[in-house]
């Protein structure tokens, strides 16, 4: 059958290849992890997972339980699997953590209250240095050396905390967070002398080895994602590829308007290609009258609204003999745009761009 | 378990209302069609197909031909299914047209050249008057008149066109799209005498009954979208509500900042609520520091940007003796926050809300 729907080409080679990059960034004694919550960033958590382990990654992060029970189908025995968004407060599920081999990552005193109060399971706990989202404040290490009782019967195998502003190498905020996060280690590892400690993320990978403990998480970085303004080109290879083919090949005239609400006219006579995708393919609308699709290294501005299925693109750049026909796929993400370039494009960051990634779409995994 | 998810009540009697009182608005001779292309703009195709089916509706609109082989699974044979996105290229897939009864909407005359060439199937004409997307041109009609030979093998069931901008009453733009198609209209029934035609969308039925021809073609009025500025009240029922657990209430001192970035830093005191939903989930991060979740009717204001997976919500509304505590359920979608209304404060339209809406929430159809 031919395809009327895009097609997103997943390269978990390049995926493999970015983590061992990554991981030899840091000391051999520092595990490097990998964050796959959000479906692998909306890559496919399956496959993604198991290229990973295949790697050498050892250790995955994800946000709910939900996901981390559905991972452990897909992972050997051998991996741990924390989940960020903490512990699901409904006691009956402790049973779950413990016999499906997931470590919540606690980030308030009633998460460790509940669990104190349960049979031990292993916990890795979040320290707040900035963020001011989930996680405990810093308060609470001293508290917890203070009342040493708070941390009764919790199994502590890992400590972490969360950037700011990572990618940007210059930010002070980078620094005043190692310096709360090192306060925090050095308390912890008197409570918990077994726990590893984590603080950094793909920007914090490339802040220097005193940002990187026993553990960095992985996330955007491992999918080909820029992860750092501390270098101007990316140095992560790109993991997918994202086409769309062409419906119809139609003349448009000048001061003809295009799209809902006709928020594009034509100022000259031209060619569109009208492209099967659309915002419910996760091309957001914010792409309307920015951007483009590719076709032979040729940039096809997009003119008009994004609609649910269909983007208009102008031909206005291609010369009339090499024209794509009805059928031809044009590259949405690929050499002539990356990730980072789209989401550019669209006004937001690259994670948006993967994890908005349509349902629609075929994907085809690439082994080598 | 409890869930650390989402969870969005999608209510099937409400969707077969709309579709009753949205039919009673035209005259028992035009049919009222459903859009249910980007899996019934996200609500799940199987259940809201059947739903529709039940209320009385028998022909459906997809995109591509994919989404009209899993619809023609769902749905009883006395249904016509269309798919908007024309004809595939491939010569072999008209048999797929042909065996599952799906009706491809052709837009240009390479389509129609293509199927003239092969066994007669049923199939409908897209004529583009003022969209400049997919479609045939308007003078492509008087071409078919000149030379009855381009429409030769062709069944043509149904003729079509679409709104530029309907949902505005007073668009001048309506009136000559009208004009447009009421030509084309004239031309075409000479040609395809069992021809029925169709222009309007939601926003074209409630332009009055010159606007609505055989057949009327509703999506988002369908799903509870407001579809017109002709009424300053939405009329039509919400069909879905999205809510989303706390994770932690903790404390924030005047100063700090919040989320990536520090877009948003405190200007007294408060207390957070900290959600497990995210950009991840489809809660783009244009609504970051804009537009807010509910909890007993207080308004929780979102502070800085959207995460992945976490929200940061601001209790400042809210009296401390009715805090909500972790594992509560907050309102994103609901009776104080309608699908437009969360549109309005992500700087988008209902319809991408929808489209949008991720694959982790735990989804619970509602039937009366």
């Amino acid at each position: 059958m031919c395809a009327m729907s895009g097609e997103i080409t997943i390269d978990l080679s390049a995926l493999a290849r970015n983590y061992k990059t990554l991981d030899s960034l840091s000391v051999s004694t520092c595990e490097t992890a990998c964050s796959i919550k959000a479906n692998a960033y909306g890559l496919g958590v399956k496959q993604c997972a198991s290229a990973l382990y295949k790697a050498g990654a050892r250790s995955f992060f994800v946000a709910t339980i939900e996901e981390g029970l559905a991972l452990r189908k897909d992972l050997p025995e051998d991996t741990s699997i924390y989940t960020l968004n903490g512990l699901s407060p409904d006691n009956g599920d402790i049973d779950l953590y413990r016999n499906h081999n997931i470590i919540p990552v606690l980030g308030s005193l009633d998460e460790i209250a509940q669990l104190s109060e349960s049979k031990t399971i292993p916990v890795a706990l979040h320290f707040d240095t900035g963020m001011n989202r989930f996680g405990l404040r810093t308060d609470d290490a001293r508290l917890m050396c203070e009342d040493t009782s708070i941390l009764r019967n919790l199994e502590v195998c890992l400590v972490i905390s969360h950037f700011v502003s990572s990618e940007e190498v210059d930010n002070l905020e980078n620094m005043k967070q190692l310096a709360q996060f090192s306060k925090i280690a050095k308390r912890m590892k008197q409570l918990c002398p077994k726990a590893r400690f984590s603080l950094s993320d793909s920007g914090g990978l490339f802040l220097g080895k005193d940002y990187h403990f026993d553990l960095v998480r992985l996330g955007v970085s491992l999918y080909g994602g820029h992860p750092s303004d501390s270098m101007k080109d990316n140095p992560m290879e790109p993991c997918i590829s994202l086409n769309a083919p062409v419906l119809q090949i139609k003349q448009a005239y000048k001061g003809e308007g295009t799209g809902y609400n006709a928020t594009y006219h034509f100022e000259e006579d031209t060619h569109l290609a009208i492209i099967s995708v659309g915002y419910a393919d996760g091309l957001m609308r914010t792409l309307s009258n920015s951007g483009s699709f590719y076709w032979k290294g040729y940039a096809l501005p997009i003119r008009g609204r994004i609609s649910m299925d269909l983007v208009v693109c102008d031909l206005v750049n291609v010369p009339e003999n090499e024209y794509p026909v009805r059928g031809d796929k044009l590259e949405i993400i690929g050499p002539h745009q990356s990730i980072d370039d789209l989401a550019k494009a669209t006004g937001t960051i690259s994670y948006e761009i993967l994890t908005s990634l349509g349902g629609r779409y075929k994907r085809v995994y690439k082994e080598k």
